[in-house]
């Protein structure tokens, strides 16, 4: 049994308690400053209102301000918090993470730094004690929160630097539904990580587009063009991790694949999608329609957008490789116009090899 | 304007003749012996009972003892009869088929040769006269028949020994709506265009273990296990690709990724995993339920489930490699049990790269 704070009251990291719960694990849920209402209704009967489940009774909630108090004796933290609030997370954790103890992160994104794209891990670590020891790993792959937290089968990868800190947190982690598996592709698996909300955008998009169409003769949906940006969005995905150095392994497994997969199935990018393919505007379908709402891909494409451009600018990217990132970029982040640019999809198909 | 001869009128064939209407060739769809029905429809009203649709005026059907006088001076043939036809549509070609002209097969499959896989186009290219000397190509990648036949956006990949037979041919096959991008891996494109229904049935399994599942707290469904066996599929894909000699690109464009994705999105493969879902043994699914319908999925279990067990006996195959397929084959060729083996999916994953 191990002791296990997560930071981060929100769907995944408060899902992430149960197969910890059920492993037997002295667990403490933290909420961050924006978690309270969660923390109080946990405190009151353990019923998560965004999950919409009870988490087990052995699952300790915590005040943002407690976090001191959780981590105190702590053999790891989970890290639940979003994107943006990683930097208040660092800070937060570094006067109280144990010196050994190991961070797996559950929050993912990539970091637009000038001209360059960081992956979460590395600015992490370049925000904890310089004195840090332990190590930052993540999970990644197909898991709807809500899914988890009814222990339906969810399959993961933990990416660790090692592989013997892999053996030991992977047993912790292990249920007969929670399948853990090893990986060391760290920059990889946190490309596709990043990119897959993004993407799925454009999946949903599709959904809005066939809203407006005319009806046809048999009835039948845009599941071709469906798979199509699906396919192009793992194209570009590759792009992306092979660019950054990451192995091409990850784009057709759990981290790459199947965790678009997921994200194409529902959930709140596909629902923003919907809007933008009926022809309303991003900052409009935002503002009007989800305007409480994080939208993950969206806040992927505002976070790297100006360094996509800085690189293309530069000739880091080659500028035909990322013809659908850049149309969600150019819709998201200036409001650009719905169009799917079929010309330049698909550029290396031939004789790339 | 070219002269373009169909050969099937079943969905995939007959869909195809609405591009190439739409691009004002001369198009013969051909039934074979099967197709009489709706050969006889078409020739009423044009109606496709199958498709739903009404086909372009200037498609001609033809009975099956009519592809002589059709085949009369054509400038292309297109193979639109399943897999099992192979064989008799390459006997009734043989002796009509002009010399230069190239087949574009939409046919899909692999085929059992003892202990050796064969791709079909090897297959029809060692039936077809030894004096021929036109190219055999192959139309793969996401596509709902009947999607097509309503001029939904549809991407595909043509993949053509060399680029010259590219040019000309996609010029004859590209609309507006139809979107054709060269390929020249003949070996993983066709892998892939065979496994992916195989592999739509464990996804498809899914809906069935829901449906025969307690009710949960908060109601959700069970995608993360229906991505982890999407995932789990490309995996095996991709050793089968690269075990065969194709290239690892095919794995995560249209040919791959797109089509696995478009074939879990419905269809026969997808009804039929919700019956093995359910607990109901293959045999007994297929008689009871489905018993009128061609399932490739199945089709394609009975054909390659002997050479893949003779390969992993000699050695030809990782035994470990191939966990979900061989689980697939089990379950349909002997109406094995329903199992899902996660203990040794992903085996690779640490540290293949």
């Amino acid at each position: 049994m191990a002791k296990i704070v997560i930071l981060g009251a929100g769907m995944m990291g408060s899902a992430f308690s149960v197969p910890l719960a059920d492993n037997g694990h002295a667990v403490c849920l933290v909420g961050t400053h924006l978690d309270a209402g969660i923390v109080d209704s946990l405190l009151r009967d353990r019923f998560h209102p965004r999950l919409k489940v009870h988490l087990p009774e052995t699952v300790q909630p915590y005040a943002h301000d407690e976090l001191g108090e959780a981590m105190r004796g702590a053999d790891l933290a989970i890290l639940g918090v979003n994107s943006a609030g990683l930097d208040w997370a660092a800070e937060k954790l570094s006067p109280v993470l144990p010196l050994h103890a190991p961070v797996v992160m559950l929050t993912k994104g990539l970091r637009g730094e000038g001209d360059k794209l960081n992956i979460l891990p590395n600015v992490l670590r370049a925000r904890l004690p310089s004195d840090y020891v332990g190590q930052v790993c993540t999970i990644r792959g197909p898991s709807i929160a809500g899914e988890l937290a009814v222990r339906r089968h969810t399959s993961v990868v933990l990416t660790c630097p090692d592989q013997s800190a892999f053996n030991s947190l992977a047993g912790w982690l292990r249920t007969s539904y929670y399948h853990v598996w090893p990986n060391t592709d760290l920059v990889g698996v946190e490309v596709c990580a990043a990119l897959k909300n993004l993407f799925s955008l454009s999946v949903g998009i599709v959904s809005g587009l066939l809203e407006g169409s005319p009806e046809v003769e048999n009835r039948l949906g845009m599941h071709n063009l469906s798979a199509a940006l699906f396919a192009e969005a793992l194209c570009e995905i590759a792009y992306m991790v092979t660019m950054m150095g990451g192995h091409q392994r990850s784009i057709w497994t759990l981290p790459g694949a199947g965790d678009l997969y997921v994200t194409c199935q529902g959930g709140r990018n596909i629902r923003m999608g919907r809007w933008l393919g009926l022809g309303v505007p991003y900052s409009e379908a935002k503002a009007r329609y989800m305007s409480e709402e994080t939208l993950e891909g969206a806040e992927t494409a505002f976070t790297i957008g100006p360094t996509i451009d800085a690189m293309a600018q530069q000739g880091a990217l080659d500028p035909n490789a990322l013809p659908l990132m850049r149309a969600i970029i150019n819709i998201v982040c200036r409001d650009g116009p719905l169009h799917i640019p079929w010309d330049r999809f698909f550029r290396s198909e031939f004789p790339s090899h």
